[in-house]
């Protein structure tokens, strides 16, 4: 049996919360390869108690200060919080960046919190299905609550803070301009926004701002049950997260309780579906149309085709 | 006829230079209709002469008045130059930016360029395609060189800015720690470094730092023809513009005549061959599945079955 084949041992001491269990499955969901499939499936269907949170910002925006602090929080409530970060700029990672790295300490010496770092690089789409199957592995191994942070930009990572229970856009003063236009697309998928550093003086410009845009149409998806609040919050000051938990807290029985909270479920499930389907579908091309494309890549590039007849013909060659 | 289809002679117009269909030809690569696949095939065959310059960088490394400068001193050379920018924070798109609006309206009322900001919300896994094709387009129409801006987060927007001649990376001294780390993927595909905001005080050791990254590995792909250069520039001071122009002009001597250059130019063929591919078959895919696909959502949600057997299974029915 491959080493890449976790074990039904493995997968048990993973559900009973063994950390160096859960962090070798989140490697094989990492590692995408077809051998931990059977595994990783066993582990969706027996996942699903968790409240899934995503958080999603532009760079600069706070987020990875704004998940410590959260996490310190809900530690008190004593519940396990699971951290997966799919965020390249992400201190947890360790190495490059020092950032934040003393408040973070004080919860990676937790038993309750678990962090993991996502390599968004390699990944080629299967960084949805990836980040995904690590919250099934932390959702087994009894985390309550699992925060994925993305950095927001991007579609990916757009689509992965989305597809969640509740979805938390951090948005912060004094960032510029065409920082802060990136953002405009992902007001739309806030559950919550949050802005960080509330404590400057810029803040409420900022708060002003947002309101102002969500008067303008954009808005959660789970109206009526629900209109995302805009809540200033300062990891510096230590303020506005009593709020913040409270409104998470809310939108967790929206999202398990209502009949939007169920269409929303529904939509994640047909994400990850098609996503699923997606990637077995580029992983068969792949694995089929290796020794013709060269030939059609010369075509090509000669321009003596064009792409969507050459792309045609390759896909009759490999599907018929 | 579809009003979609393009008619050959609004190709001969846009060959001929004529802005009005060039634009309109450029719609309807961004709508993506299949009935305007014929016309882009076309237009990909007769076009191939022009220079293209992938541009990318984080947000707020100035990339877009670096464009508006590049591209006056290329118009001083006599060039047409095109601008493609697949960035929302691009102050071309007009609307919500005011950042460089002036200097590049200079720009805006010059025959010989021409602006196009691509939108990148929608276009899902068609970016590439319908920035490329925009690029085929200008190209017809007899621009000699054309930039496609991206804003350098993002699987896609990496690609698109590599799928040119000559990829220049942008960055800027003072972004923070979190800013620059997104970069560090960004740095191999570079043929030229560019730092821009050199007239700061701090640009001398941001042009030291990224020097040093790179006697660590990270390298253009142009080997041993190539060393990519660390060049700093000040748009502000109007300072190392010459530089970056002589740097331009010798790499695409490179792109165009040498052994590596026509590697690169086959990976570009093969990326775009396999893209359009990917595209063609997630469009099959997605009108075939649609019936069947809420049945499967439903099982996934409830956990009775996994993504990947589920996903086979909808592959299956759908393929069969």
């Amino acid at each position: 049996m491959s080493r890449y084949v976790p074990s039904l041992e493995l997968i048990d001491r993973a559900a009973k919360g063994n950390i160096q269990a859960i962090g070798r499955l989140i490697s094989r969901a990492e590692g995408g390869v077809p051998e931990a499939r059977p595994a990783l499936a066993q582990i969706y269907r027996n996942a699903g108690r968790a409240h899934v949170i995503g958080l999603t910002g532009v760079p600069g925006s706070g987020k990875s200060t704004l998940v410590a602090a959260m996490t310190a929080r809900l530690r008190e409530q004593g519940q396990k919080v699971g951290i997966v970060a799919v965020d390249p700029s992400s201190p947890y990672s360790g190495g490059s960046i020092l950032g934040d790295r003393i408040r973070m300490s004080d919860l990676a010496n937790d038993a309750g919190v678990y962090i993991r770092s996502m390599a968004t690089r390699g990944a080629m789409g299967g960084l949805a299905r990836a980040s995904l199957e690590a919250v099934d592995v932390l959702d087994l191994g009894g985390f309550d609550t699992i925060i994925i942070e993305t950095v927001g930009v991007g579609q990916d990572e757009v689509e992965i803070a989305k597809a969640s229970h509740t979805t938390i856009v951090v948005s912060a003063p004094g960032l510029g301009d065409d920082i802060q236009a990136i953002k405009a697309g992902m007001l739309e998928i806030a559950d919550i926004h949050v802005v960080s550093k509330s404590d400057r003086s810029d803040a409420n410009r900022t708060i002003a701002d947002l309101k102002h845009m969500l008067t303008l149409g954009a808005a959660g998806a789970f109206k009526p049950e629900w209109q995302s609040p805009v809540l200033g919050v300062s990891s510096y000051a230590s303020e506005g997260f009593d709020a913040l938990l409270a409104a998470i807290a809310r939108h967790r029985d929206v999202a398990f309780a209502t009949e939007s909270g169920k269409k929303r479920q529904q939509a994640i499930a047909r994400f990850r579906l098609l996503k699923t389907a997606e990637n077995l579908l580029s992983e068969r091309f792949a694995s089929s149309v290796g020794p013709i494309v060269p030939g059609f890549t010369d075509q090509l590039q000669q321009r003596e085709g064009d792409p969507y007849t050459l792309a045609s013909e390759l896909l009759a060659t490999s599907f018929k």
